[in-house]
C-alpha cells in the first residue's frame, strides 16, 4: 500500500504513529506531497482526494481512502497488533468519542486558528481567511487542553487504561498546537505528564 | 439504553435512523432535552456531554457516550442486522471517509452556516456568530452537495453498494439544509433520486 503525505505535518503523523504501533510501517511507500507549494490542490492529486488533503492511502487495488479515522480503521483491521480502535462496542465507542473530541477540541480547532489567524501556509494557499473565527478557534483549542487535562488526571490514556487513536489524534494535535505557538498552559500538569509518556512510546521515539 | 435527544433535530435523526435499521429502536428510553431552552447547558447535562450537545447514550453501566459516529459504532456493534459501518477493513474504511464528508461537506457546514448566518436558535443561544464565516459554510454546503451527486451517479450509495452510516449522515445533513433553507439544487438528480430512495426506507418512512 502507498501513503501519499507531506513528513512532519500533523495529519500524516497521525498515520505514521497508528502504522508504527501495529508494526507495519515497513510495509508502506511514502509518496511525498509538496503541500508547501500546492500539490494538494493539482489536478492528479484532487483523483485521489477531493477534499485536496493529506495524508491519503491507496489500496493494492486502487482504492483512495482519506479522512486519518477511515485509513486508522483501516490499519488497525487489516494488521494485527494491540488495537488503537477498540474492540467491544463500549470501547469502540469511547474511542471514536473521544477521538472526535480530540479532533474537533484541539486538531481541528489548531487548524483553523492556523490557517485563519496566522500566515498560515502563505498568500498563495491562504486566500479565504476569516480572523475572528480563526482566534475564537485558538480559544477553543485552549479549552479543549483544559478538558484533556481533566480527563487525563483521571486515566492512564485519552479513552481509559489502553492507548488507543484518541490518543494519537490528541498528541498529533498538540503537535499542531506548539507549531502554531499555542502553548498548552503550565497548569495542565496531567496533559503534560501524559504528553511526555506518549512521546517516549516507541511509535514515537523511535 | 437511554438516549438524551431532541426529536426532529439533525444530529438525533442520524441516532434514531441507526436504530431502526438495527430493528432495535424498541429497546430504547428516549428522554428529551429541551435544547431551544438552552438545557443542554445545564450543569447536569455537561456531566453527560462536556460538548453540550444531543444525542447522548447512556449505557446501563452509566456512561454516557456523544458524537453521533461513536454511538453508531456502539448500536452496529452490540446488535445485530446488517451493518452500518462496514465489515472488512476495506469496507470499515469507505464508510468512515464517506461518513466523514457527509458530517464535515454537509451536516456540519448546514450546521455553521445555521448558527452563525442565521437566527439560529435565538439571540439566547447564539451568542458568538461570525456571518461571513457561516455564509463560507453555506457555499461549503452546496459544493458538498455537487460531490455527492457525483458519487450518487456511480453508486446506489453513498460508500459504494450498501445503505451505511454515511447514508445516514448524508440524509440527515439534507434534511437540516431543507430547515435551514439551503435548498439541493434541482440539477442535481443523483442526489435528488438518491434521498428519495433512501426517504421510503421502513427505518425513516416507518
Amino acid at each position: 500500500m502507498k501513503i501519499y503525505d507531506f513528513d512532519g505535518f500533523p495529519n500524516p503523523a497521525r498515520i505514521r504513529i497508528a502504522l508504527a504501533e501495529k508494526g507495519v510501517s515497513e510495509q508502506v511507500e511514502f509518496h511525498s506531497i509538496d503541500v508547501p507549494n500546492g500539490e494538494h490542490r493539482s489536478e492528479s492529486f484532487l483523483k485521489k482526494n477531493p477534499g485536496a488533503a493529506v495524508p491519503v492511502l491507496e489500496l493494492d487495488c486502487g482504492t483512495c481512502i482519506s479522512e486519518c479515522t477511515a485509513i486508522t480503521e483501516y490499519i488497525d483491521h487489516a494488521y494485527d497488533g494491540p488495537s488503537l480502535t477498540g474492540e467491544t462496542p463500549k470501547q469502540r465507542a469511547v474511542v471514536h468519542m473521544m477521538q472526535r473530541r480530540a479532533e474537533q477540541g484541539v486538531m481541528d480547532a489548531v487548524g483553523n486558528y492556523f490557517h485563519h489567524a496566522t500566515a498560515g501556509l502563505g498568500p498563495n494557499l491562504e486566500t479565504n481567511q476569516n480572523k475572528d473565527w480563526g482566534e475564537s478557534q485558538r480559544e477553543k483549542a485552549l479549552a479543549g487542553m483544559q478538558y484533556f487535562d481533566s480527563v487525563l488526571g483521571e486515566s492512564e490514556f485519552v479513552a481509559g487504561e489502553s492507548f488507543s487513536m484518541a490518543d494519537i489524534t490528541l498528541f498529533a494535535g498538540l503537535g499542531f498546537a506548539a507549531f502554531a505557538e499555542i502553548d498548552v498552559p503550565e497548569s495542565l500538569q496531567h496533559l503534560h505528564n501524559w504528553k511526555q509518556r506518549v512521546a517516549a512510546r516507541p511509535s514515537i521515539a523511535g
